[in-house]
């Protein structure tokens, strides 16, 4: 079967059937419940599944994968829904498997630093659950999205820089494969070097090659001391430049987030805050006492030596978490820019040396586009966004926001970076894949696909062009 | 082609003709280079490869292996020789190519904090080569070995505790296919979500897959301030478990090593030291002065309530460097508790709560063997060695030695753990893969290779039973 084929509706409805019969009320195919299953958070024309189920176990996801495997079905697996590249789009129909009710919290182990947990668990809920531990779970998407799906995006955000991606975060999988086995990936070893690492594999799939059950997270210490600060420039030249000292410095910041001026009065309007509306550095400092300070003051010099002014430190938590809160928001936020209007979320990420040209001739072309499209980004990781708002049936505009959109991810790639750092290929991101790998590392990729899926069941129509 | 069939002996020889006419000196038959290409540094017998090439381009690995690919003669990667479970043994014969002319460092960003090496560049020679830049490739099996191999076996070493294994510095590399096709996995973008984590998935391959032939590495900074110290305690179990508070406490450690009594009765033998010949923690604080200053306190303070006696602090360059010089020469002080003796080297990493019982079972396996085995250890990731002194003409003794082995692997195992944190399965941990990941894990292993190495030439006879 090609990457590309749909499977006969006669076969869907056979497996919907012998689901039915099974699982009785959690197969559902109500249509306001399949089209809520069929799209996540993005811009993306919305693909129902023919039924949705809702599972409960693992077993029960290797039965439902065993009877679409027999029966040639498409696969979706969906999570929170909070995905923004299309990965939950059921593009050609079949089961989409609702994984939400997996949601136990199996073990939380503080003397070895991890816990172990089904797919459907979201982020907030561990953070809640493991409040008292002194530990964290650091990966932070900004979405209530759970961590199963983190996993199967390859999600980061804010922490990445301390703290990594869900690939450096994620010990070992559990995974159900397109024809019912189920593969764990790993033990709970924080290393290993027995054979393929097949963790690294699942984590970015996106659902592409199995189905995720269970994770083994790694968590981290709450620091003794956590402060946040605020710095604005004239331009982003001097702010992107900082950065890149102050990393050189051995500074270790837990966040480092720029905002253009443009993004900061998107802020400034939703949060009710009075930051200045220029390019603007969020950093958050973490550690011990003696080395917050230490670092607050290396930090304070770096960005004073490069003209930024209005160097704000927020040392309680509530002061704190209110900046951050500011920070998190910055999507909602944007969206006052232009009310009811549809956003595009670009996601490049580029060598840090490269992160002024590649946001310099960006901010031309969006300048030059007429659009409206604040950037906030990772900047300590060299991945940030535009968030371009446009009138989906203005058809003029929207090929301004392709032209954007697709100049950027060239020269991403152009600039030895990626056309995704943290939101993942799904729709959205396909086209550009053979630019950035080259057609022989694009053709591995679909040899470990047709390898693993040989059916092409599990999510088709996703990832690989 | 199954993947343990063994090559006709006439096609090995037509690729070797073929070799010769293009490359011709670099094409090797003589005994003495095939010998010294036939095994690493552990006690597997030696396997000589039927030829040698010395690659100097990519390109060259490029026409070898379509060469080694027509003729179906098998291939093996070869770096510096430093490798522990046999990968470099030719068990098929066919091909070894030596790697280590490609030693060029191509380029190295002190603003991204990366650089891109060839395969054959030695972890001590990139070292050598940044010294100025204030940076350093953190990665240190105590062996001179290529980072072409140190990716190829997901090495690792004291510093995993707090930089990651080369899983984690790796950011991506270029690799020749066994059909002479070359793939890129990646730019050099600090994340990436755009596709199959291909990087993570070459690494730890061990030449199965592909020839790894260049390198995009991240470096550290290096820190302002680093210190160490050495502590006794009268048994394992304490110290294990000051460790265990230490690694929750947020104390960030560069290296935390264990050694018992018989290992520091090595080192004092080989180093003329005079630390106390008692189970023994070595530490290695890095960061700015005022964070250093504050772990060594907390670090001090956890010991002592541990019962740890005789803490002792490194705080200048020399005096730290001797004392961590003695921690690497580890492996050769071994030796000399049976001059002659050949040495196996366990590789077991368990959940760190599970290490204490890891290890008294282990010792008291030891114990009962009547084999001198020193152990030390990579305690911070709850990896440890023994090193087992054994005559290899002694058929009683060879069981022993394998007896300890068996039973610390599969201890390992049932206690959430790896038999390999760092060394690699190669041909000595074949046999515990099946107990480790389950027959359905293995199985998804092997798809992988034959999808991608359909003939079965690259490094035939290692990692998968």
């Amino acid at each position: 079967m090609s990457i590309e084929a749909k499977p006969a509706q006669a076969s869907v409805n056979h497996a919907e059937k012998k689901l039915a019969a099974i699982f009785g009320e959690r197969m559902v195919t109500a249509t306001a419940i399949r089209e809520q299953h069929g799209h996540g958070e993005s811009w993306h024309p919305h693909a129902m599944p023919d039924a949705v189920f809702y599972a409960e176990t693992e077993e029960e996801v290797c039965r439902a994968l065993s009877i679409c495997s027999e029966t040639c079905t498409p696969v979706v697996a969906f999570g929170a829904g909070t995905s923004v590249e299309g990965q939950v789009q059921a593009v050609h129909g079949g089961l989409s498997i609702d994984l939400s009710r997996m949601n136990r919290i199996l073990a939380v182990r503080p003397e070895d630093m991890d816990c172990t947990v089904e797919a459907g668990v979201t982020r907030p809920q561990l953070n809640d659950h493991i409040r008292d531990t002194g530990l964290f779970f650091p990966v932070d998407p900004a979405a209530e999205a759970t961590l199963g799906g983190m996993a199967a995006t390859r999600a980061s955000g804010t922490n990445a820089v301390r703290y990594g991606t869900m690939k450096d975060m994620v010990l070992s999988l559990r995974v159900v494969l397109s024809d019912g086995r189920v593969v764990k990936t790993g033990q709970r070893a924080r290393k290993s070097a027995a054979g393929y690492d097949l963790t690294r594999l699942f984590i970015g799939s996106e659902g592409t090659l199995g189905i995720i059950t269970t994770l083994n997270l790694k968590l981290a210490g709450r620091p003794e001391r956590m402060s946040a600060a605020v710095c604005s420039f004239s331009s982003l030249r001097p702010a992107v430049e900082s950065v890149v000292e102050i990393l050189q410095a051995g500074v270790v910041l837990s966040r480092i987030e720029l905002a253009d001026a443009v993004q900061m009065r998107a802020i400034n309007l939703y949060s009710k805050t009075d930051f200045r509306e220029e390019p603007t550095l969020f950093f958050e400092f973490s550690g011990n006492e003696a080395s917050v300070t230490h670092d607050i003051e290396v930090v304070r010099s770096l960005v004073g030596s490069h003209g930024g002014t209005e160097f704000r430190c927020a040392h309680g938590d509530e002061e704190r978490q209110k900046l951050w809160q500011a920070r998190a928001m910055a999507v909602y936020a944007s969206k006052l820019l232009r009310p009811g209007a549809k956003g595009l979320s670009t996601d490049v990420c580029v060598p840090i040396s490269n992160l002024t040209t590649c946001i310099d001739e960006t901010e031309e072309d969006v300048k030059q586009s007429g659009m409206i499209a604040p950037l906030i980004g990772h900047v300590g990781d060299g991945n940030f966004h535009l968030y371009i708002l446009f009138d989906p049936n203005e058809v003029e505009e929207v090929k301004r926001v392709e032209w954007i959109n697709a100049r950027l991810a060239a020269r991403a790639i152009a600039l030895e970076g990626t056309c995704t750092g943290e939101h993942g290929v799904g729709l959205g991101k396909r086209k550009f894949l053979e630019a950035e790998h080259g057609a022989d590392t694009l053709s591995l990729m679909r040899a470990i696909k047709m390898a693993i899926d040989p059916l092409n069941i599990m999510n088709p129509g996703k990832m690989l062009p």
